[in-house]
This record gives structure tokens, sequence and C-alpha cells, in this order.
């Protein structure tokens, strides 16, 4: 199997592909380093390509292999090549977080705790991807970097605010990648561009080393295009970091190993009620696929899901303004015109709304709780619709016109608000040509029962992440 | 020993009396209530006198003895007399929180966790005690209630907002009482009335069923005439509950059995600087002999201190405006004289203040915890100066004039911004007839540490909160 070939298929595959001297470290991160030179010109996936870099990291890993000092198990991601959401610290590159005002700063001088990990798994980094400006936003429509185009249909948007994270992958760049998710920016863009992606409990994995945007509700995650190499990553991931005041002290829960035990013994059911109205007939034919082939039966509600919404805007806006407002004071001009007036806004909010949104939130997280007495997993959609072409102002949903960028974010705001586990999952076949994405939800710490609900869909074939044809 | 004698005494001397038959509960209640209407019409400490209560408990407490249902060791405080602080819930009564407003609510359909705990440590509650409305204030000088006069000069201050936990104790009314601390309003009326005060780490008590002011600040916390007693209270008090989301889950960490330990083998150092600064002679020669009598040579110095102090202001200004603002929009005119106001200016803070003042409260508690690497307990003045007479508007610090209640704070509320377990502790011959208070701060979870710190003031006599005679 050639290296372009392999380029396509698992995570794990390629390691194992490394381990048993089928291919190599370099092999593949040549291979990965062309199919972006050829691709990217059209998806505008990566921000920068750590050519030096990987190559020099992949020959110290074929160097070592060489030498037998790699044992039959280690490093689980070896040799495979993988990217970063351009907020994450890289050594040598300046952080953009997806802004024009960032480029002024030095490049960051150590790479980011998860950066890092996933390089002692043995992956090799090849480079940092295309986002929104400051990852507010769920289209990346940058400004500054041209946006980033769905590898599925060119003309259409790949979501956001960690577009370039999921659209790598569905370009068959890389078959890992890590983005950010405070209201639904690893979730959006996985769900538009179909691939799988988990957003862990808050407080999981350390932000340290990360551009930051909401500290109350920013998340790290990874994407994949296989659920156990998600769940394989999510294991490189795990560990906590005191830099990071809101990372939780916990003992590693590996989840790989789990996968096959699939959805057995699990209570699940499908979300109803504001997660049925708010999404258009293919969202909700994935559901139903889902819930069929599952045999899921049940359909559950959550109060006031409009209201847990309503203040996690309220908290985005006023935290993501209040950190900008140093700029916004000086430069408003050098802001994505996109999200300019609304960092102003936020900026300019009363503290007594935002004590109220926290209220809000705390009630909502209780409300979640109770339900999570009776059920192990839910099913919602991961966006109200398929991805819309660029520059889509407005949509249409079930005879509601809505404003399109803020409204991908309507089923994910409310999850992430309260800070649960979701791991997106991508359906094909209820729109001709273009996938539309799952959210799997689960209780705070029980990433290992949304992994294991997606393998299980992946395994009956409901969920897949291919390649698009470039 | 009379009732009447013992009741001047400690806690532990009045339990240990009624567990070996030299008095009752009964004898210890009625002497408490007699001295409560023989002295409270001067003091005004009580908001409510719970007699009948009172009279039941200790006869049923009585009935056991006899029975023989307490052992030798149960009920460490068997038969003692206690009040709270009208923010406690007790069942019955309608929780003022100092205020009008409330009067309108339904009584308490139960006790708070806090009061049921000392209850059943054998503990015997007779009344609810005056406070600064809704504890927003340094003084307790209630529009609605009356001020509280401080026992030891009846035309100055008691202090607050817990002013009448701190002036039933030195008026000899009760041995023991619970109050709340924000910005200092426990260790600010144990200062001025000479009690001992603790106000524990942030986060260790539960504070459900009580009212809350700000609640990312708020403290509840024992007050004693004796370190001994506050300890055995302080341990009958603790305990997780997971209906304050604040309540941190910990073991049970006593402390009464550990003051015979004394200091020894603490690391003890001045807290300097701005606390040197911000204190007039008086408060500096109570630092100075507790420095002495400790053989303390080392002042050490936290950055910023005023920087923490404004970010408290910020916070609770904040939210508290935030909790009254439905009131504030309907009756403004019910509240406080002294207090509406600021809760009005602190509704209408934007929120990127109160962002900025969280930031500032995170990095200067890790300047203290990087302060604690090297010291066990700070020593500071609990207020700049000893009470002011009752109406004071401006006070002179060292030459300068400052507005005589918000300046009450200025060295206890840098300390409770960053959740620090405190113990405050009466020092007296500085001044010709009135105390003045410490604080022996250490890093959070050590109440150990500043309970032997204070105990040993005590033994050394540096420390003493006698009853006024009245």
């Amino acid at each position: 199997m050639t290296a372009d070939s392999l380029l396509q298929g698992s995570a794990t595959a390629m390691s194992d592909a490394v381990r048993s001297g089928r291919s190599t470290a370099t092999a593949l991160t040549q291979a990965s380093l062309a199919r972006i030179e050829a691709t990217d010109g059209r998806v505008n996936a990566f921000t920068d390509v750590t050519t030096r870099r990987a190559l020099d990291a992949a020959a110290a890993l074929d160097r070592r292999l060489a030498a037998g000092d790699v044992d039959a198990h280690g490093l689980p991601l070896l040799g495979v090549p993988f990217a970063v959401k351009n907020l994450f610290d890289v050594a040598g590159l300046t952080t953009l977080a997806g802004s024009k005002i960032e480029r002024g700063q030095p490049p960051a001088t150590a790479d980011g705790p998860l950066v890092a990990r996933l390089e002692a798994a043995g992956a090799v980094l090849v480079g940092a991807l295309n986002m929104d400006e400051y990852a507010y936003g769920f289209t990346t429509e940058n400004s500054h970097e041209g946006p980033c185009h769905n590898p599925h249909d060119l003309t259409r948007i790949a979501g956001g605010s960690s577009g370039g994270s999921a659209a790598a992958i569905a370009a068959g760049q890389v078959p890992l990648t890590l983005g950010s998710d405070t209201n639904g920016s690893i979730r959006v863009p996985s769900s538009l561009c179909g691939t799988f992606g988990l957003k862990p409990t808050y407080g999981r994995l350390p932000r340290n080393g990360s551009y930051p945007f909401v500290a109350s509700l920013d998340h790290l995650g990874p994407f994949a295009r296989d659920v156990h190499d998600l769940a394989l990553t999510y294991d490189a991931l795990q560990g906590f970091d005191a830099r990071d005041p809101g990372c939780v002290q916990r003992a590693f829960e590996p989840t790989a190993g789990s996968l096959a035990l699939g959805a057995d013994g699990l209570r699940i059911a499908v979300l109803g009620g504001y997660f049925h109205d708010h999404a258009d007939d293919m969202a909700r034919a994935a559901v139903a696929r889902a819930a069929q082939a599952l045999g899921v039966m049940r359909t559950v509600e959550l109060p006031k899901v409009a209201h847990a919404r309503a203040a996690a805007f309220v908290i985005s806006n006023s935290e993501g303004g209040t950190l900008h407002l140093p700029d916004l004071r000086t430069r408003p001009q050098d802001f994505e015109p996109l999200s300019r007036d609304r960092f102003m806004a936020g900026a300019l909010l009363p503290a007594a709304w935002v004590h109220n949104a926290q209220r809000v939130r705390r009630w909502f997280a209780l409300r979640a709780a109770e339900l999570f007495e009776d059920v192990d997993v839910l099913i919602a959609p991961a966006t109200p619709c398929v991805a819309p072409p660029i520059g889509t102002e407005w949509i249409e949903l079930n005879g509601q016109r809505l404003p399109a960028r803020p409204s991908l974010g309507l089923l994910t705001q409310p999850i992430s608000c309260i800070g649960l586990p979701v791991c997106a999952v991508p359906v094909w076949g209820v729109h001709a040509t273009l996938p539309i994405g799952l959210q799997l939800i689960a209780a705070p710490w029980r990433e290992d029962c949304v992994l294991r609900v997606a393998h299980q869909l992946q395994q009956l074939g409901v969920a897949s992440s291919p390649v698009a044809a470039l």
C-alpha cells in the first residue's frame, strides 16, 4: 500500500504500517505535504505548513524505529501527520488565532501541551489551520486569510470556527487535527465537512498554550475520520496541567479500549423539543436513521433550551469583548468585519446580564444532570442544516427566516454552555452530496459513552467520514 | 458556679458543667435569655429572641442527659447558648438579612445546615442577630432595626456586617455566634468588639440556607470568646453540602485537638507594606505586640494589594447589585439609605470591569500562593483603627482623610477576595478602653495553622475577649 493510499485511511492503519516497516513516517509526512500542496489552493485549510519541522520529526522517528527504540505498542500515533487550528501555540510560529492583529506578535517559544502530547505519541505536526478570527464565528469565512472551502463542495463553507481542522481531514490532507469549541466550533465544522469530532467535558483537557476566547466556555478537542482514531487521540491528549486554572484533576480514563463494547447496556434517547424544532428535514432524518439503527424509541426533552443558548451568547459576547477591549479601542479597523461590531457590543454589556446568564447556566446544568439520571447518551442534530454556500446571509428553517451565521450554532451552544462531552458524528445519504452531523451527548466525564455510541454508528454504517474527491 | 457566671466563661466550661451535672442546659439558656433581656435594650444585638424554641431544646437536652442518652464525649457544645446573624435560615423566622424588604417574606421552613450542625452538637439557639442590610456594610448602623452598639463603648459602632454576632458575645449574652464574611464582615466586628472570629477558606462551609450577598466571595463562620471554643465550633460546622455549588468536598480536618501544638514549627511573618501603611499607630502596636510575643522578626509583602481590594469592590458591587436589581427597580425607597446608591451603581457596572476584576483576583491569588511557599501564617491588623463613634463619616489615617465606613474594610477585603482562611484575634491594651483585632492568615485549607497561632496568642495573654461591663 502506498503512502498516498494510507493517507486516505485511518491513523491506526498508518501507525501500524510504519511500525511494521510497510511504510515510514517520512513517506507519510511527504504524502501529507504533497496532498496539502495539491489541494490547499482550493480548500484553504492551512495557514502555515511546517515542512522542515515535519520532515525532521519524521526522520527522527524513522531513525528511532531503525534503532529499535520503539516497542511494539509504543507511540500509538507513530508517524501519523496531524495539524492544529492556528490558535494552538507551535514553537516558531506566531499564534494567529485567525487574526490580523496577532501577526505582529513574536513567534511562540514552545508548543502548547496538547501539541506536545500528540508528538509524544508519535504524531508529526505538518501545519496550522484556518479559523474564524479569534474563534468568534461558525463559518471560517476569514477575511484576512480568505474563507476555508468545504472539500465536499468548494462553493460551500466548511463551518467554524475550527473550519480548517475539519476541512483538512475531509480533504485527505491529514487524518487527525485539533480544534477548539466554545459554542460549537468543533461540532459545526464536523457536521458540515463530515468528520468525527470530540468536544470533551469542560475542564478535561488543559488550554494553556492556546489563544483563549471565553475562559468559562472554551474547550479543546480532536477531529478524526474514524472513531477509533478519535478515541486514541483523545486518550493521548488526556492529563492535568495546573497552568490552566480551569483544568480539573482527574484520573486517566482510557476510552479506545472500550469501543468494542459498542452501545451495549447504554440507555440512549433522542433529544427532542427545541432540538427537533430547530432542525430541518435532513437533520431530522439523520437523527431518525441513527435512532433506528440503534433501536432507540425514546425521546426526552430539556427545558428552556433557548434560555441556555441566550446565556451562552451573553457570556461569550461579554468575555470575548473584554478580552479584546484594548485593541478594540485602538485599532478597530484591524478586526474581522464579521465580528468587530459583536466584540464591541460585548465589551459594553452590563455585568448584571452576565451574572444572570451564569445563573441560567447553573440552573440548566442541574436540569441536564436530572435527565442523565436515567439516560446515558442523547442524540441530537449538530447543525440545523447542511453546509450553506459561502457568503450566505440568511437561511430558512421550518418557515422561519434566520441569520445564517449565528444560527449554525443553534443546536450546539446550549450543550457546550454546560460543558457536557459531545461526539459529533457525520451521517451521509440524507442529502444528495453533503454530510450532516449528529451530536452524541453524555453526562460530564463520560466521554467513553459518546465514543462507544459513535463507534457503534460507524460499525453500523450510519456514520462515516470519507475523503472528498478533489 | 452559677449559670450566670458560667455564661461569662467559655463554651467548653459550660458544656463540661452541664455534662457533669453542675449546671443544666435549661439554666444556661435561662441565664442567656435573662442577659439578653437585661442588656439588649442598650446593645441592640438581637432582632429575634427564640425563647420558646430555646427552652424546649434545652429541656429536651436535659431529659436526654437524665436518661443517660449522652455519652461522656458526645455533644461537644452541650447546652451552650448560641445565636446567628439574621441571614441564616431559622425555621419559623423570616430570614431578614438585615432588610425591610424581606420582612414581607414567609418564615423559613427549615434551619440552615450550619444552624442544624451546631444544634446536633448540643448547642441551643436563642435568637437572630442584627446586621448591615443585605450584609453590605462594615458598621451595622442598620436604619430599619437601629444601630448595633459596641458593648465596650455604647456610643461606638460594633462593626459589621456581622455586628450583632460580635456584640452578643462581647455583651456576655451568648458565648458563640455565627456570621458571614464577604469583605470583612466577621473580622471587622471581631476587631471592634474584641471577639475571636474565624473566616474559613472560601468553599469550606456550605452556604445554602443563608441569604447570599456575593456568591463568589461569601463565607460563613463562627465567633467565640475563646480560641478552643472557636475551633470546637468550626469542627462542628465542617462538612460538605452539595446544595451550595461553591462548597468544596474535603475530608474532615479536626482543629480543636491541634491547638496544644501552639505556634511550634510554624513559619510566621508580619504582613507589611500596604497592611502597615493603612493602619494607625494602635493597629501597628497590636501587630508589634503579637510579633514580639511570638518571636517573629520577619516582614513580608504582597504586591498590588490595592488592586485586589478594588477587584473585591467591583465584584461585590456588581454581584450584589444584580441580586437586588428587581427590588431596586420597583421599591428603591425600601432599601437601607446607606447602601441604596451603591447597589444601584453596582447594577449598572459594565461586565468588562467585572471580568477584569476576576482576572486581578486570580493573579493576586497566585502571588499569595507563592508567598505561602515559605510562610505558614501572616499577621496583619484586622481594621485600620479601633471602633469609631456611631455616625462617623470620615476618619483620618496617617494624615489622609478617608470615608469611614468603607475604610474599615481596607485590610480585610484583599484577603477575603482570594478566599484565604483568617482568624481574627482581639488585642487589648494598645487603646485605653477598646480592643483592636489582628488577622492571622494562612494558605487555603490551613485553618489549623491560624487557630494554633491564635491559641498561642491567647495563652501568652496577648489576645483575649473579655465580657463588657454592662
